[in-house]
């Protein structure tokens, strides 16, 4: 069990209808040793791919995917939600939907910051059904850059959003992937890796 | 000159209505080693005050608040902001205008992450009006906690969010102060401090 379950089984807390509340270390208050221990978890994971920029998405990736970057040496993008709006030719935008909020949003990112060469890491605190995370894959793909991998701090395991990303060939590195939980109990049950 | 105004000569850019894009490396694409050296003197002009926490505000703010946050061992607090939504009692809500968006949004934290024995450190990443730093001022008092200080990227010294907050009596360190700029020319002239 690494630090992330730990924290997790410690700390997190189960809601009806398969909510993990993380608000008091990972997304509101935002513990920075984990998120170092995190990212050199993910260093390690990722050790020889080439990668020149992290990619995460406002607001609870960005955090994370700093700390993590200082493990890379790299600078970081994070991708802008907006609903949807006209956006000038300057911007790469996908749709996407969220399934906390149930709205559909754009993610934008500045064309000035992806390019031909860009071998780039995702980093996001959650995958669920993956749609935002697809979101981001469309913005890299569009700017002709390269998805080096794709590091995640919470997968649900039991939804489909990390199965969909792995067939799809990438490098998807969750640290914590909770296969089920129980609100009655508060039982976690994290898979095997 | 120091590091951050340097990199504002060096890549910022001056547009039309005292704008001043920083996207580049502050708040778009972000450069952690900057943010590095930001904590290193934010952490120098706090020195002797006791700081157990920094409180910041999504997006922009998140990514130099936890960089920094690593010079002063504490954890980091993101305040959300939302449309005008209603709130249930575990919050605490103030209502700001954004200069940018010239909206009405209100800015919420959990009460969970904000104690009456707190003594906080505000970062964010730029001061115009002070609109945005008000609202947290206030979430931080209703709390019951202490402000600290505040640290600030980069303030627009020619508006009066930083006179205003300087006049309440609160240790305002902003690392660059533009005193003006000229979107014709793109000088930018700092105050020397």
């Amino acid at each position: 069990m690494n630090c992330l379950e730990e924290r997790i089984l410690k700390d997190g807390v189960v809601k009806e209808g398969n909510v993990l509340k993380v608000d008091s270390f990972l997304n509101h208050q935002m513990d920075i040793d984990l998120f170092n221990e995190m990212g050199k978890e993910w260093k390690k994971r990722f050790e020889g791919k080439t990668i020149n920029k992290i990619l995460t998405i406002e607001a609870s990736g960005i955090g994370i995917a700093c700390v993590a970057a200082q493990h890379f040496g790299v600078p970081v993008v994070f991708a802008k939600k907006s609903k949807s709006i006209n956006i000038d030719g300057d911007m790469y935008v996908a749709e996407v939907e969220s399934f906390t909020h149930k709205c559909k949003n754009q993610v934008i990112v500045s064309k000035k910051f992806l390019k031909e060469d860009d071998q780039v890491l995702i980093i996001d605190d959650f995958l669920a059904n993956g749609c935002a995370l697809q979101g981001l894959i469309q913005i890299i793909q569009s700017s002709g850059a390269t998805v080096a991998g794709i590091g995640i701090a919470i997968e649900k395991g039991f939804q489909n959003g990390g199965r969909i990303i792995r067939n799809l060939g990438f490098q998807l590195e969750s640290l914590a992937i909770v296969d089920s939980m129980d609100w009655k109990t508060g039982a976690i049950t994290f898979r095997n890796m």
